[in-house]
C-alpha cells in the first residue's frame, strides 16, 4: 500500500478535481478501509457540484456507491476482514441507535448519507468506512461486482422508496414519472409484484425505449402528449401508485393528479423546492404520500436476485471509464441525454484494465 | 305520518330556510325512511352556506348526521324493520361494489357522502337513507341516544382519518391541530391506543382548557406562542403524529414542521385550497401523509365503547335546540367562539320536548 | 325454459345420482337463477360422498364452482341482469354482517360456503345464487370462460390461504407440500410476489413435473427422499413461508419442521384430524400459522391477471366432460393419480356440445 | 473491585449453590461488566433446575433479568461507560445479522436468549454482556430501579409475544389464560391498546383478585368453572384474541377453543410437550396462531411508559431478598401459589441493605 491516492475531491460549488491525496486510515475499531475496485456517479453528485448539497465541504472526496476489497478493518470489526469482496451501501449505520433499532437506518444518529457528504466517499482508490459490519454487505464468490455497484444506492432506493413505500401489489396499475436510473431501478424492482399495468413517464424517447425493454407495459413522451389526460382515460380513476422520480414540482404534480381514491405517491425524486398540493381535491380521496432516504434494508434480497438472474442492474449500465478518467465520465454523466448515458462504471486502473474503454473509444460504447 | 314535514332547506349561497316539505317515499327496495329525532350540524354544513361545496344543489335538504326510529324499510332490506332505533351514517354504501368490497365505503360507486349534498339530508322529519343495510346501525336498547349522534360523522371521522391513518401507537409523542369537534374526535379517540404525550394546538383558550379535560398533555395557544419551536424544543426530533385538523395552510404547515423522521401527517381538516408542500425539506425525512373521507367501518368498534362508557362523546354537546329553533342554532354553531359551542343537538319536536332549550335559556345552556 | 333439469344429487354417505330435478327459483329479491355452462369437481365434493362433511344432507345438488348465464333476476339486484355472463363464487356473502363488513366474507352470517353444502350447487343446469350482487362476478367479454372455472374456489384459496396467509415476499424461499389442485394454484399465485425458491413436494412424479413446467424452482417426492432433511440441508435455516396443500397430520408435519425462526405455515388443506403440533420447539422460533376458508376477495384481482394472460389457470384442466357423463368425470377426479387428472371440466350439453370428449375418447385427453 | 464475587451457580438437574467465583473479565470490545444492583427469578429458571433446559451446563451462573451499574467497557462500546446505570435485557444482540437487521433480535446469530444459559447469568455480583451496545438500555436519572427489573423480560415478552402478536385492537374481547408473572405483564401491556374485555383465567382465586385489580374485567377459576363454555356463552363467536401464558396443552386448548373467527392465538408460555392442534375444526376458522421468544424491541417503549408512571409494574413484585438469601427466595417463588408470590427481587448487599427483608420476616413481606 503506497502512502498517497488518485481521489475525486470537491473543490467548492462548480469545482472537481481528480487530485493525489493522503490515504485513509483507521480511526476507530468498528471502521474498515476499502479498495475500491468499481464506483459510479449519482445524479446526487451533480447537485452536490451546483452547490445545492451545504452540507459537503469543498476537499471532501465525493462518492457514495462502490464495491470492493477490504484492506484493513479496525479491532472490534466481527463480519469482515482482509479480502473479503464487499459492497459498500451509501448509507452507514451504528446498528444501535434508536432509529437503527427501527430499521430506519437513513436517520442513523452516528451515520445515515454521510459518504461522499460529511465524509470521505467512494471516487477514489479508497474509503475509510465507518460501522463497517453494518455498512457493508459481503459479496458471494462468482457474482459480477460490476452489476452489484448499482446495489449501493440506487436499485435500495428505487425499491424501497419507490416499490415498497407505494405498496406496489399484484395486479395494480402503476405510473413511474422520470425514467432516469432511479426511475429504472422502480421499474425493474417494482416487477417483483407483478403489477397489471406499468406506465413509465418522460421526455426522452430514447429512455423510454428502453424502460418498454425493461418492462413498462405504456410509455408517454410527456412533452408530447398529455401524460395526465391519457391515464385518466385509459384507467377507471386513475393509478393505484404513482411513483415520483425526477424531484421536480411539475413531475410531482402529474402524480397527484392520476393518483386513484385510496391510491398512494411515494416521492423518490430529490426535490430542491416546495411543490403545491391540492389538498382541496386530495383531502377527499384517501391518498398515502411518502418520502423517503433508502435505509437499504433491503439490500440482501436484491443482491440474491442478482445473484440468481431475476433482478439484472447491468442492464442499467451504459458507459465505463478508468479513474484517470473520471472528469470525462461526469461530462458523460452530467449530459445523459445527449450521451444516452444511465449509469456509468468508474473503474481503478489496476484492477480489470482490459475490459475498460478509454476516452476515445466512447462511441461505441454507448448502448 | 302527515303528507308534509318541516325541513332545513338550502337556497343557494347565504341562504337556508326551514319550511314544509313533501315526505320522502321508498323509491328503491334497499331504501328505509327514518323518523329522525336527533341531529346536528357539521361544520360542513356552514361551508355548503357560503358556497363552497357546489355540488349541493339549491332546494337540498341539508344535514349528514342524526339517530332515529325506522318508519318504513323497502322489500329487499334484511337488517332493519320498523321501529328499530338506529345511527344513520352520513356515508351511504352498497357493500358490493369495487370500492366497498375493499371496505372503502367513502368511494362507494353509488353512494359516499351523498346525505345533505346529492339526496336529501337528516335536518328534517324524516329522511330516506339508501342501501339502508349497509348505511345504518343498530342503537342498542338503553343507550343515550344523544351521545350516538357523533357516531354518524365526526367521531369515526377523528378516529379513522386522524387516529388511525396517523398510526399512532402507544408511547407515541402526537400533536393534534385544531381542537373543533374534529380535533376532539381525535384526541378522544387517539387514547384508544395510549400515546405517552398529547400536544393540542388551537387559538381559542377556552377549546384547550376543554381539550385538557379531554385528555390532552399538553395545550399550546399558537396565537400567543410559537408552537413550531416549543415542540422542536421539548422532543427529540418532533412528534410521531401530527393531525391536522383544521384545513388551512397554516395548520397544515405546522404540521409538516413538526413531524419527525419517520413520522406521519394525517390530514382531517377539509382544505378549500392547496397547501405548500415543503419536498425540499421532507423527501429525506421518510414522512408519510395522509388524507381522506371516513368510510364509518369503526363505527360498530365506536359504538360498543360508547355503550360500555369507555368513550363519552356526550362531553362533546354544548347545546341544545328543537327542530323549529334549527337557525338559531346554525347562528350559535356559527359562532362558536364567542357561544363556547362545541356540538349542537336539534331535536325533533315529538320525541322529547322538555329537556330541550328553547332561544330564551341559550346563556344559561353554554357549557 | 323447462320445468326440470338434470343435476347431481348427494344421496348419502357413497352415494351420488344424476337425475331430473326441478328448477331452481327465485325466494328472495336478492337471488338469481344462474344457467351453468360450465362447472368442475372440487376434492371437497369427494370428501362429501365420502360422508366427512355431516353438514351436507341427502337430496342436496352438490358443486360450488361454476361459469355461466344470468337468467332470472331478483328485484332488488342491482349489478346483474338476464344474459350477463358470470363466474359463481364458491362463497355466499350478504355484503352487510359484521363479517362482511370486515371483509371476511367466508363468515358471512347470511352465507360463507353453502353452495353445494347447505343449499343446491353448480353441478346441474341451472342454480339459484343468493345474495347475487356479492356472490357472482361479471365476466369481460372475450374472456375464455373455462379458464374461469378456475376463480370460484381453487384459484382464490391458493392464493388468499396459501400466499397471502404465507406472506410470500420477494427472494424468499418457500415450500409448498401437495401438488393436486390447490398447491398447484398456490405455486401458479406464488409468483406474483416473486419468491426466489419455491419447492413442491409430493408423492407423484407426474404431478411433481408438472409442478417444475408450472414455476416450481426445486421438486421432491417425500416417498423416495427424505423432504425435511434436504430442505434443512440446502437451506440455512429453513424456509420463509410452508405452504400445507394436503390435509393430513403427515404432511403438516413436514411444515413445522422446515419453517425457519420467524417464518409461516400456511395451512390451506382440508384435515379431518387434529395434528400434533410441537410446540415444545416453536415456542422459541417466533413461528405464525395461519387456517382459513376462502372470502373470495382476490377474485377480480386474478380475473384481471387472467384476462391479461398473466395468470393460466387453464393448464390446470386436464379432463373435460358433458354433464350426462359426471359420474365418468368424478371417477376420473376420483382416480387422480391414475387418470392424471388435476381438475375436470363439466359442460352443459347445450351450450358447447362439439368440443367436448365423451367416456370413449378418455384416453386420448389425458394431457 | 475484589477478585471474587458471590453467583448463584447451577450444579445438574436439582442442584444450585450460592458460592465465590471468579470476577467476570471482558473479553471482546463489545463486552461490558455490569454490577447487578437488582435481579430477579424467571420461570424459566426453574424450569433449568429441573433440568429441562439442556443447553444449561452445570457450572452456569444462572439469571438473565437485572438492573446495575456499568463497571467497564470493552474497547469499541459507544453507547455506555462506567457509571452509566443500565436495564440488562435478556437477549444478547450483535445488531448486525441477518436476524438483527430484520428486528429479530430473540434469533441473532451471535446472540439471542444466551444470558444464565450459555454464558454466565445475572444472579451474582457482576455479570458480563457482550454486545453491550445493543445488549444494556440506559435508565433515565431518577427511575425507580426496582421496577426496571420487570423490563428485562417479563414485561417486553408478554407485550411483544401476548399483546404485539396477538394484535390486540380496541374494543376486543381477550382472554388471558394464566395469571402468573407473564399473564400479568400481558394484562397491564393489553391495556396500551384499550380492549373492551379482558378474561382472565387461572386456577389460584388469590391471583385472580389479583388480575382484577390489574385491568381484568371478568375472570375465571377454571378449576371451579368451565371457562370454555362460559366464554362462548358470553361472547358471540369466541375471543378476538386469546393468550395462552402457562405453557400446559390443556391451556393451550382453552385458547384453541375460545377464539372466534378470524382470531389469533399468541402463545406465550414455555411448552414442554406437544400439543393437540384441532385443524379438523379451525382449518375454516381464519385463525393465526403465533409463538415466539422476545426480541426486546419494545423495551424503549415500555421503559417511557414506566417513567411517566402509566405502566406500573412494580405491582408485580411481592418479595425482596438479599443476594445472601437467594437460596431462599428461589423457594419462595417456587412455591409461589402457598407464598402469594408473583415476582421476588434479589438485591446486591451493598446497594440497598435497608430496604430489604430478611428471612424471618416473610412472613409480613407477601401482599
Amino acid at each position: 500500500m503506497k502512502s498517497t491516492m488518485k481521489a475525486l475531491v470537491y473543490g467548492g460549488e462548480g469545482k472537481i478535481e481528480l487530485k493525489e491525496v493522503p490515504l485513509p486510515k483507521i480511526k476507530k475499531p468498528t471502521d474498515a478501509i476499502i479498495k475500491v475496485t468499481k464506483t459510479t456517479i449519482c445524479g446526487t453528485d451533480l447537485g452536490i457540484i451546483k452547490g445545492k448539497v451545504p452540507t459537503v465541504q469543498p476537499g471532501t472526496i465525493l462518492g457514495h456507491e462502490g464495491v470492493g476489497v477490504v484492506e484493513e478493518v479496525g479491532g472490534s470489526v466481527r463480519n469482515f476482514k482482509k479480502g473479503d469482496h464487499v459492497i459498500i451501501s451509501c448509507i452507514t449505520s451504528d446498528g444501535s441507535c434508536e432509529y437503527c433499532k427501527k430499521g430506519m437506518y437513513a436517520h442513523c444518529e452516528d451515520g445515515g448519507w454521510i459518504l461522499g457528504n460529511l465524509i470521505n466517499g467512494t471516487q477514489a482508490e479508497y474509503v475509510c468506512i465507518p460501522h463497517a459490519d453494518n455498512s457493508l454487505h459481503p459479496i458471494p464468490a462468482g457474482a459480477d461486482e460490476e452489476a452489484l455497484v448499482m446495489l449501493s444506492d440506487i436499485l435500495p432506493t428505487g425499491y424501497e422508496i419507490g416499490v415498497l413505500n407505494g405498496n406496489v401489489k399484484p395486479g395494480d396499475t402503476i405510473a413511474i414519472v422520470g425514467s432516469g436510473p432511479i426511475g429504472m431501478s422502480a421499474l425493474l424492482t417494482s416487477q417483483f409484484y407483478s403489477p397489471a399495468k406499468i406506465y413509465m413517464i418522460d421526455l426522452d424517447d430514447n429512455r423510454l425505449a428502453t424502460a418498454k425493454k425493461f418492462g413498462a407495459t405504456e410509455v408517454i413522451n410527456s412533452g408530447s402528449e398529455n401524460a395526465i389526460q391519457r391515464i385518466m382515460d385509459e384507467t377507471k380513476d386513475g393509478v393505484d401508485v404513482a411513483i415520483e422520480a425526477v424531484g421536480l414540482p411539475a413531475t410531482f404534480d402529474i402524480c397527484q393528479q392520476i393518483v386513484r381514491p385510496g391510491g398512494r405517491v411515494a416521492v423518490v425524486g430529490v426535490h430542491g423546492h416546495s411543490v403545491d398540493l391540492q389538498l382541496q381535491k386530495l383531502w377527499i380521496q384517501n391518498i398515502t404520500l411518502t418520502t423517503g432516504l433508502v435505509s437499504t434494508n433491503t439490500t440482501p434480497m436484491l443482491l440474491k436476485n442478482v445473484v440468481s438472474g431475476k433482478l439484472e442492474p447491468k442492464k442499467l449500465i451504459t458507459h465505463r471509464f478508468m479513474l484517470d478518467d473520471i472528469l470525462l465520465a461526469y461530462d458523460v454523466f452530467g449530459d445523459a441525454g445527449k450521451e444516452k448515458a444511465m449509469k456509468v462504471i468508474i473503474e481503478s486502473e489496476s484492477v480489470n484494465k482490459l475490459q475498460t474503454a478509454t476516452a476515445e473509444k466512447l462511441e461505441e460504447m454507448a448502448v
